[in-house]
Order: C-alpha cells, then structure tokens, then sequence
C-alpha cells in the first residue's frame, strides 16, 4: 500500500536526542546528554500514600472520567502559587491542567499557527519546542541568547520584519544553554511586545530549581494577557505523572479547552488527584529545597571538573538553577565531530545542533548535571577534556 | 489585543455532550446521556494494591520519564490479547500506548489528513472522531449504518467517487447506535477497501463489553496491514487512567511514534505501570465477566421499560454489547425539542444531531444505560415516555 502522508509531517523530525539516548544504553557509557530528574529526588513513599489514601477516601469517583479543564483544587494550588511566588493574580479558570508540557506547545500550535506564520525562538532554542510547533508548519525566526537573556535589537528588527504570532522562551535556567533573563531583560521584552500582536509563550520547568540568587518575575507580570504561560509538575515532583499546564485568558484559554477535548478528553485524573493529595499532605517547599541542595552540589560539581580538566579555550555557562550547561568549543570545531570521538571513550552529551533551527555543525553542546552521581561527573569530564584535547591538537 | 486563531479552529465545535452534561449536574434529573462506565465496574482495592506494588518493587524508575513508545511488557500483554482473542498475529512494536484511544484520533489525523482531504464515517458517527479529525479540515462523507453493519453499496460509490483517505468505523457495539458489524459484513468491507488506498481506522472501545453472542473477527483480520485497530483500558479497567492504543504497522507506526512524542512525549508512566501490575496480579477475564453481567441486567431493563412505556411507533436498538441504545422517533419529530420538554421532566439524553455532520433536527436520540440503577432506569424511562406522548399528541 502506497500511504499519502500530511504534508505537516515533512517538517518534523524523530528528536535527535532519542537516537543519542540509545548509545546512553550502554552502562559503560556515562551520559550528560539526557534532560533528566535525578530519581533520587522523587517522593516515592509520599506517592504511595497519596495513591493509596485518594482511593480510600474518594472511591471509584478518582478513577471515573473528568473535567477537560482538569481537578479544580489542583487548578486553584497553581493559580494560589503564582501569587505566592510573584504577586501574579490568577484564577483557577486560567488554569488548564495539559499531559506535561509538551502537550501544551501542541496545543498552542495547533490553536494559533498557520502554515507559513512567524515564530520566534531563542537561538540555541528548546528542542521540544521546535518540534512541536514544526508539525503546524511556520517559519521560524531565531534571535541570539546574551548572557542577561534576549538580544533585544535582534527581538526588536524581528518584530518589525516578521510581525510574528509567537516568541516563544524560556527565561529562567534555559534549556539548553542555562542563561536565565534578567529582570531587566524581562521588562524590556515586554514593552518591545506590547507594541506588536505577537504572543509571548513563557516556558517555565525549571524556576523552582533556583540554587543561586533570588526569584525573578515572570515577563507575563509585565505584559498581561498577552503571555501565555506553561508549567509543569515533571521536574518538582515526578515526569512519570504527565503533569503540566497552561495559564492563559480569555478567548485563548476557550480555544485551547476545545482543542484539549479532541486531543484526549482530559489529562490522567488518577494522577491529578495524587499530586494534589501530595500536595496537600507534604510540604513542598521542603521537598523542592532538597531537590534544590541536591542540584547545587551536582552544579557546582561539574563546574570545579570543568574548570580543573578542560583546556582554557572552552567556554561554559555557570547557571543559577535548572538542569543544564552549555559549552562552546573554539570557533570552527564540530560538537558533532566530538560526540563521535566521545562516544568511542564513553561518554556522551547533546551536540548543539538540533537546538538551532538552522544551524549545521556548530561549536555548541550541552551538558546535564542533575542525573549523574559526583563521581560520574568528575569521571566523565576528564574522558571528555581528554577527547577535547584530541581534537585541539589535530585542529592546531 | 485581537488574537487571529488558526484556521483550522473554525471547524470544531465545543461538545455539544459536554454542554448536555452541565443539565445532569443536577441531582434530580436522571441521566442517560453521558458515555460513562459504571464506577461499580472499577476495580479499586485491586488499582490501590497495584499502585503500592509497583512503587514498592520498581521504586523511582516507575516515576521517571519513558519511552515514547510505551511500556513494553504492557503493549506485550495487548499484542497477546489479540492473539488470544481472534487469532490476530501482532507484534509488541505494532503497538503504541496512547493517552485514551482519543488522543490516538488525533494523532492519526496529524500524520494523514491534509485539508480537504476525504473521510468516511458512518452516519451517524462517533462524535470523537468528528471534533478530533475536525481539526485537520477533511471533507465528510458518511455512509448509512444498517442494522448488521455499513451499507456496502453506499460505501462502494463513497470509495469509488470520493477516493478518500481513510474510513472510520466503530464495528462494535457502535457509538451512538449500539449496532454490530456482522461478519459478513466485515469481510465485504475489507474486499471493497482493498480495491482503494483508503485506510480504515477501526476503533474498538467496547467489544470486550459483549454480553449477547460471541466476538466477531475484527475487519483487520481480512484486510491486514490496511487497517489501524485502536482500543482502549478505559471500559474495562478505569477511564482516569487515559490509556489507550493504536495498532499499525510499518510507516504508520513509525510517524504515529513522532508525532505523539511531540505531542506530549509518552503516556503517562506510572499508569501504565499500574494497569499492567493490576493486568500481571488479577484475572481480567473474571473482572471483565463481572461488568458484562452487569451492563447486560442494566440493558435488558431498558429494553425492557421501553417496551413497557414508550408508544409503540417508536423504535429502539437492542444492542448485543456496549453502552448504549438508539432510538428513532416517528419521522417529522425533533430529538432536540424533545430534549427540551424532557429536561422540564428532568430526565436527560444526547439528541441524534452531533452525529451527523450535516443532519440538521433528526428524530433519533442516544440513551446510556450503564451509568443508571435499575429503579433509575425505569423511573426515567416512565418520565421520558410521558414526554414523547405529549409530543405525539401535539403533532397529531
């Protein structure tokens, strides 16, 4: 049979980091290239009880069909969290509850962009993004990451020349490159976009791993309705869960209710009811600081090896929170050429590339901290300084 | 700010079901319009141990992100089970785990339907499909359902005419009109199809629900790799869960796999992991027998009160399996208005008119008799009755 596929599926490809994970198969391999929570800091026995104690005390009513928008008290947590955190006032009905975040870029793409629309990423930007709103066909446009965040001339042309629908970012603890915005930084994307219609989508995994400076407010503090933002319960309390969501008003949120429904009805309601449960019953303050101490030393870790066993031309970012730092090797010298030789000596990381939406053989990779023990760390950086040598000497 | 949507959202509607649901939220109107399980039927002791169990023995691993795909032992167990059930060779990696068998429409839709593209469904048809395949801006054609299955001549001209791209059928226990595909007639449908490149989608949520008779072949049997089967744990296990699959082969398999990992990544992990311990440590096929009884003793009163109560110019389905019955008023009578009077009397069900994608005022209605006691159905019935005389009296 001769299957005619939608055109929509040209412009999106099987993630590159998949195909890399399956040399992390390996046990002999130590990986730097995943974007995974460290499992240790999962609350596995608070989960069992909140499993346990939902059933026992709700019945058959937590494992019934539910509401597409999702479990209210969860709602209202979130939306009571934003206050908390950033004086941000939102109401539960401008919360969606979404199958992790990822379902949330799907969503938006498919409410918003038409083929050929302008969407503006960072540049290196997130992975998961690209290839989300890729199967809606825009073009993208990508603006350069500072070290305080976006280049704002650069944002400011794009949405002269582009008049884009979407910009989308991830302001605190960037995925991949670990630049978190300044506060300043913020403001000013704020009153660039309020002078276009574009949609600022806000993507925010990370910020509740902060190990190193204070909170900083979200752009949508400054800008309103006009930013949509996403969150997720992956990395504070566990990915298995599929818990993310929306903030969003209006006629935006209305749109991405319906488009919910036909994707799948409503998010794993079992699952909703446990993490709230978990919630309510545990001090997630406490549990996230753990998570916090936890990181810190992995970070502080991998910069001191760093430090100690990389030449001095190489450059890498020394991030305040998240997951991820970001490395440039010499003008001219391929990431992908290194992941190559790295994985001849056992170890692996994400070359830059598929964070650039067009960008072939760049000096870029990433590097995660938060999955490896210290020892891993130390062990795997000296076999990478070791290739990375290799290469300089060949180059030179 | 003036938000300009994506074409593709001016082709679905907000359910028209879930509008309907917001009337049975009160306690006083009895219902038979939802599409819900009986929460009686859920397995709760058996969903708590399962829960304990696998933190217990996996520990984090179960909370941690998976493959795309889905757990592998768990799309073991369903590959098995249609070996079991109908002699249907399948492999494990023709299998993908899905968020519901609604996320697998629209991940379907994704990878096939450019716009204007063809699809068949029955008329009437599943309102699942319609919202979900709406998105994606096919063109419908529908094909009328007899009472042993599609009306193969129809079918044969929509094939030869329209040259769609894929045929949805619901073979069993169909949603709304509780027909079944006969054998003879599955078979005629795969000989037609094959002549095409038409793609069946054959959706199966309900056929372990069978309380009348023995399970027919799924068409997949005769037409093979042409044919993409979904099904789902949410009728026979719990619908919190979302879990669902679809089974392809070859590049279907491959783009559903990319197109749901930018969806939302894979399906949520601990579930998966509960359903296959509770599937590993209990006899499913008992606890399927224990639903069927049940919903068999709630039909066969249905049956029975329509026979009692309702005029006998009305005509109803007695359907072999499943959830639901169909009833078709006397030519000329609008289901819709009798939605109206009968909300007065407060009993509520679904009026035949989103099943059809152009029926304007049909005179058919859907009635769910799973999710009602027997008093209630009766009662119900009795007010339901009263109504349609009014009606009937009116109109002479």
């Amino acid at each position: 049979m001769n299957i005619e596929f939608a055109e929509r599926m040209n412009h999106v490809q099987k993630s590159f980091i998949r195909e890399i994970l399956k040399i992390t198969e390996n046990p002999d391999v130590i990986s730097f290239a995943g974007g995974l929570p460290n499992p240790d800091s999962f609350p596995i026995k608070a989960i069992q009880q909140a499993s346990e104690k939902v059933l026992a005390d709700y019945g058959s009513s937590v494992l019934q069909y539910s509401s597409t928008e999702g479990y209210l008290p969860l709602r209202e947590y979130i939306a009571e969290r934003y206050y908390q955190r950033f004086g941000l006032s939102v109401e539960a009905d401008e919360i969606l509850i979404t199958s992790g975040s990822q379902q949330a870029l799907d969503l938006i793409g498919k409410i918003l962009l038409n083929k050929g629309d302008q969407v503006v990423l960072e540049r290196p930007g997130y992975l998961g993004a690209i290839q989300a709103f890729s199967i809606f066909e825009p073009e993208f446009q990508s603006v350069a990451l500072n070290d305080d965040g976006i280049d704002l001339n650069q944002l400011a042309d794009t949405l002269k020349v582009h008049n884009p629908k979407l910009f989308y970012t991830l302001p605190n603890f960037h995925n991949p490159s670990g630049v978190t915005y300044s506060a300043e930084n913020r403001e000013k994307i704020a009153e660039r976009l309020k002078q276009h219609q574009t949609i600022l989508i806000e993507d925010d995994p990370y910020s509740e791993l902060r190990f190193i400076g204070e909170d900083l407010p979200p752009i949508k503090k400054f800008l309103g309705d006009q930013s949509i933002m996403l969150g997720s319960f992956s990395k504070i309390v566990a990915p298995a869960m599929r818990l993310g969501w929306i903030c969003a008003q209006g006629e935006l949120m209305e749109k991405l209710i319906i488009a919910k429904q036909a994707a799948d009805l409503h998010t794993n309601y079992y699952s909703q009811r446990i993490v709230h449960q978990f919630l309510t019953d545990n001090d997630l303050e406490n549990h996230i600081e753990k998570i916090r101490q936890m990181y810190k030393q992995k970070r502080e870790s991998m910069v001191a090896m760093i430090e100690k066993y990389f030449p001095k031309e190489i450059k890498s970012t020394q991030p305040e929170g998240g997951m991820f730092l970001w490395v440039t090797l010499p003008e001219g010298m391929s990431s992908l050429e290194l992941f190559d030789l790295a994985a001849k000596e056992n170890v692996a990381f994400v070359p830059g590339d598929p964070f650039y939406v067009n960008g072939e053989n760049v000096n870029t990779l990433r590097l995660n901290y938060t999955n490896s023990s210290e020892a891993m760390i130390e062990e795997g950086i000296k076999r990478l300084a070791k290739v990375i040598k290799q290469m300089l000497n060949h180059v030179r």
